[in-house]
C-alpha cells in the first residue's frame, strides 16, 4: 500500500496501472472510494467491494472545505490518518490518496459543478451550498484518479442521487456503485460524527432508526397520508428530548420530489420508491438517516437499498 | 475517415486507438477540436494543427442549444455536414463526431458546470447563461473524447479563458492549446456567422479590425486611461452607420478584470496584458473581436496571443 499526496503522482500511479493491466477485464479495473476519512466500518465495507471487483483499489481522504458550511464542522471534524491507513492496508487498499488543501485548491476556484432539482430537499436545503462542493470535488477526484467504478454508502442517499445525476448528464465515465448504510448492533447508522456524540446523545440517537422502523407499519396503513406519516415520525423522535430536528422528509425516489401534504402513500410504497430522510441534531452533532419503503418482501427493499 | 453520431461508438473507438497506442508519444496523443460546425479556415487551421500534433485526430460538430439564449440564433445558426466532411477529410481528420441533441441531451439535464470571475464581463454579461452552456457540454465532450489536447480559437478569447480555467480548477486531463485567430484578406475575423451579412453589413463589418488596429496607436500614448481609449474606439464604430455596439470592453489578461475608467493602460500594456474586446451587430447579426496589446515586438505580441 501506498501513500500519495500530490495530484501528479496519483495520476503517473494510475497510468502505469492502465499501462500494466492486462486483458483480464477485473483486474484492469480501478475502483475508488472517496472519503473524508476517519474511517469506519461503513468505509470498510466500501472498500471491500471495491477489493472484490478491482484489480486497483485506491481509496482518498479529503476533509474538503467546500463541502463545509462556515458554521459547520469543518475544522473540528475528527481526522486520525493513521488508524485510517491501518484500517486501508488491512482492507487490501492500493493506494491512499490523501491531499492536502493547498494540493487540491493551489489558488481560489472559480469553477463549480452543480446538480438541481434534486439537491432542492433535504440536505441541499439545510445546508447550503453542500452539494456544489461534493460535486466539484468528486468531479476533480474522478478526473485526477479516473477511475471505473466509484462506491458510496447509501446513509448518504441524497448525495449518492447527485452524483449519478452528475455522472450521467456528465457523460463520466464511471460507475456509480451504491452500497448498503452499515448500522451499530444496535441501529445507529455508522457515521464518522458519532464519535461527537456524549453517552447520553448516543442512546437517544436511536430514535432515527426507531423512528424508520416504526415507519414499516405507518406507511402500510390504508391511506396514510405525508402529512400524517410526517407527523407520526416527529411525534417519535421528539419522544428523545434531546433531539432537535432539522428535517423529515418523505419523498418519491429517485427524483426527491416531495410527496404533497395531502398525498396518500400508497402509490410511491406501491413502486418500492418511497423515501423517508431524517436530519436530527442531538447538541452540537447534526445524524442523518433515511429508508427506502416498499411493499415487496426484504429481498427487493435491500435490492432498492442498493441501486 | 468515419462519422460517428452516438457517445457509445465514440467511446469505443477511441479506447480502441488507446489500446493501440505504441510507445510514440505523439503517435499515442488524441487531438480534438469541437466546434458547432459550418468549418471555415479557422476551424481548419485547428485541425492543421492537430494533426501536426496526435496521432488521432476527433472533430466534434455539435449545434448546442445549451449555449444558446432563447432570442439568439440556434434555429438558423448556419449548418452542412456534407461541406463540413468534405473539409475534414481534406484535413486528416480521423473520427467526426456528430451526435444528435437527443444523443447529447436524452433528459433534461440537471447539472452545470459554470466558471465565475471571468465571464462576469463581455459575452458573459451580454449574453446570460453562455459560458454556462459552453462549459457543461465541453465537459461533456471530453469525458467522451477523453483528448490530451483539445484547440480553441483566440476569436473567442474568453472562451479560451473559461476553459482553460475550468480546466485546471477541476484537474481534467487535457491540455488546451489556444490558436490564433485567422481573418480574410481584408482583416474580418472568419466566423461561421459572416454569412449571415449583407453586402452592405460585410464592407461595414471591417470597422471592428480596423478599430483594433488604431488601437495599437493609442495605448501608446503617454497616460491615456481607460475611458477616454474606449471612447476613442466606441467613436471609430460609429463612423459605421450600421454598427451597433453591444460592447466595448477593456479587461486586463487573463483576468478579464475591467480596468477603472481613470486608470492609464499603460501599466497592463506593459505587461503585454491589455485586453481590448468588442461585439457589435450589424442587423441580425452579432460579431466578435478582440485583440491583445502589449510594447513588444510583433513576436512577443504574436506569442501573447497564443498563450
Amino acid at each position: 500500500m501506498m501513500i500519495i499526496k500530490t495530484i501528479e503522482e496519483m495520476r503517473s500511479k494510475v497510468a502505469e496501472r492502465r499501462r500494466q493491466a492486462g486483458k483480464d477485464e477485473k483486474e484492469s479495473r480501478i475502483g475508488f472510494v472517496p472519503t473524508l476519512g476517519y474511517l469506519h466500518k461503513g468505509h470498510a465495507s466500501l472498500l471491500k467491494r471495491a477489493r472484490e471487483e478491482c484489480g486497483t483499489v485506491v481509496l482518498s481522504i479529503f476533509v474538503n472545505p467546500l463541502q463545509f458550511g462556515p458554521n459547520e464542522d469543518f475544522e473540528r471534524y475528527p481526522r486520525d490518518p493513521e488508524r485510517d491507513s491501518a484500517i486501508a492496508e488491512q482492507e487490501g487498499v492500493d493506494f491512499i490518496f490523501m491531499p492536502d488543501v493547498t494540493e487540491m485548491y493551489p489558488q481560489k476556484i472559480l469553477t463549480t459543478v452543480s446538480v438541481s432539482g434534486i439537491t432542492e430537499g433535504l440536505c441541499g436545503a439545510s445546508r447550503p451550498g453542500h452539494f456544489d462542493g461534493v460535486a466539484t470535488v468528486v468531479t476533480k477526484l474522478f478526473n485526477i484518479v479516473q477511475p471505473d467504478r466509484a462506491y458510496f454508502g447509501m446513509k448518504d442517499v441524497q448525495q449518492v442521487a447527485v452524483i449519478q445525476q452528475m455522472v450521467r448528464d456528465l457523460n463520466m465515465n464511471v460507475e456509480i456503485i451504491p452500497c448498503p448504510t452499515l448500522r451499530e448492533e444496535d441501529g445507529l447508522a455508522l457515521s464518522s460524527r458519532n464519535v461527537y456524540l456524549s453517552a447520553e446523545e448516543r442512546t437517544q440517537a436511536l430514535v432515527l432508526q426507531l423512528s424508520l422502523n416504526e415507519a414499516e407499519e405507518w406507511v402500510r396503513q390504508p391511506g396514510i397520508r405525508s402529512r400524517e406519516l410526517r407527523q407520526n415520525i416527529i411525534s417519535r423522535i421528539a419522544t428523545a428530548p434531546l433531539a432537535e430536528i432539522d428535517y423529515v422528509e418523505i419523498v418519491s425516489y429517485p427524483s426527491f420530489l416531495p410527496l404533497e401534504d395531502e398525498e396518500p402513500v400508497t402509490a410511491a410504497v406501491n413502486d418500492g420508491q418511497l423515501l423517508i430522510a431524517l436530519a436530527v441534531r442531538f447538541g452540537q452533532t447534526r445524524l442523518i438517516d433515511n429508508r427506502l419503503y416498499s411493499l415487496g418482501d426484504q429481498d427487493t427493499k435491500e435490492e432498492a437499498n442498493r441501486v
